[in-house]
């Protein structure tokens, strides 16, 4: 029988549909790395091709680098979703609301190397971008303006890009997302009512449950979360709480490193390089001293399709069984 | 410069992205009508194939029918996301809450013809599949265990559906879906506020702006919403208040038939055959009576990729102007 799991974080339900329910191994792809070069002469990201984008924001060169080399490079985004003049006055009446597009929207460019993929960094590469995502981050949360920071990449076309180079991007808001309004009135109620952060208690049982496991560290519990929308869903949620990615330690920053790209090395490896997002969630950047939200990241493999009933309810099916599909990823099960 | 503008119904940021946003004409696409045969021996769905489907829920044969046809057929899902049988009773505890997948999942089939695209109906045809829905609606509501009803359709592989054979689904849940809740918050603070239905309050807007307006009728109002998510994502709303698509009487049935596929013609002309999903939104079973909301039509081509930042935040940046695309569907504009 199916079952309708309702989701802790923002009291959606799913569906777990048992009678189309596939087994973990009917998502494996047989899709091998991307083929292209290592270096391409017409890529904008390419080194020696900086002339091609709009100057940089940011660069970083990490130890190990090759001599004269960048490590991981910032930039605008060519087409900005939003841009940082205009201003914060709301425009409008009773029923439609609207303000300028005032915001940040930048390009990180994760390696020098074009076909490099995210899965298959090694630590210090991978440690190199999230250092230059946290620096980035904690650089903009002193704009005034500027009240939510995402980072996310989006990896391959059915996952929203179109550009082999590994990138990442960085969109700041001057406003919070509804959806994260929701999710904090949910831990909010949680707090009154149980004393403990939601996020915290979610963690805790993750661990002591452990069906949905996947890996576990010094300061990380990696999970296919309980009400998962769709298939192979994984939450990388810190054992310590922090409402913000500014806030983690560089140890920690270490430690997420070694944790996110051995996340992204087993979907690699094990669904057959599926295309993927992954996004870092936080707090807004004034509400840094939460005792309700732990900064976390969701990593997505596009591996199914989002159909009308999901668009016009809200409510997901999803055809995998998280604790199937965490078993999987631990080599246990078909 | 872009524009964040706010949904009036749920409250959510949309990104109208200036800097990547494309002219209504970027859309359009090159794809002629499927080539698929009016009969195919090997579909489920054919007639003379009933065989191959567990035993039809309804049959309705409009008087235009060929001897011996039926005109729309449903049947229960093959492969249901829920089923009648289970309890209500609430699993879990403090932090996960589950219960069994109790529900219905219907299949529609829209027309006996194989290769019948929803596009290219007759009024009479399309009639005939509203009634169904209706008369089903009507039907499952009686059920004490439903609460909610969604009929939807997904047409093409990009809409999440491989059956080329004209169909719908409906399914019925136990249990409303946490975005209707945060909808019927959203217009139960309208209402409180102004002393009016905000869906009532968007119909006269749109009536009055004109901007964003594709079609009128009599009942309906077509429109392309202020702050759209994705470019050419279309609403059809009543202009009379009714709360469920189960109350519609007869005559503005047949005017929604004829409404939704000038819709979707409009869609399949203009913007060369996309994929698409439409939705009908209705209250909970058990609200009919709201003074709240109104019953509508979402229709959404399937024209872009939904990326990491709105999987990450709930905002999602739209490349296209509602003003501009829908000035497009009138014929004015590029």
């Amino acid at each position: 029988m199916s079952e309708l799991r309702q989701d802790p974080t923002t009291k959606e339900w799913v569906i777990i549909a048992s009678a189309r329910a596939r087994r973990p191994h009917y998502f494996v792809r047989e899709r091998s790395a991307a083929k292209a070069p290592d270096y391409d002469p017409s890529c904008p990201f390419c080194p020696g091709n900086e002339k091609m984008t709009p100057p940089d924001t940011a660069v970083y060169t990490r130890p190990g680098e090759a001599a004269g080399r960048w490590s991981v490079r910032v930039i605008p985004n060519r087409f900005p979703a939003l841009s940082p003049e205009g201003s914060l006055e709301r425009r409008g009446d009773e029923v439609y609301v609207a303000m300028d597009g005032v915001g940040i929207h930048e390009v990180i460019i994760d390696s020098p190397v074009h076909n490099r993929h995210p899965a298959l960094m090694d630590d210090d590469e991978a440690e190199a971008v999230m250092r230059v995502y946290q620096q980035r981050y904690i650089e903009l949360r002193q704009d005034p303006r500027i009240n939510f920071i995402v980072i996310f990449k989006n990896y391959g076309e059915e996952a929203g890009t179109s550009l082999p180079h590994p990138h990442s991007q960085l969109v700041a808001t001057p406003v919070p997302p509804a959806l994260f309004r929701r999710k904090y009135e949910v831990a909010v109620e949680n707090y009154d009512r149980t004393g403990t952060c939601l996020y915290c208690d979610i963690c805790e049982r993750e661990l002591s449950e452990r069906r949905r496991l996947v890996m576990e560290t010094d300061s990380f519990v990696v999970f296919h979360p309980f009400a998962s929308r769709s298939p192979f869903e994984t939450c990388i949620l810190p054992k310590q709480h922090r409402p913000s990615f500014a806030q983690v330690p560089p140890s920690e920053l270490a430690e997420l490193a070694h944790v996110l790209r051995s996340t992204l090395f087993g979907i690699y490896e094990k669904l057959g390089n599926p295309d993927f997002n992954y996004v870092i969630h936080s707090v807004p950047t004034d509400e840094e001293e939460s005792k309700y939200y732990v900064w976390h990241v969701e990593v997505v493999p596009r591996l199914t399709t989002v159909a009308g009933f999901e668009m016009g309810s809200g409510i997901y099916i999803n055809i995998a069984v998280p604790e199937e599909t965490a078993a999987f990823m631990r080599g246990e099960g078909d």
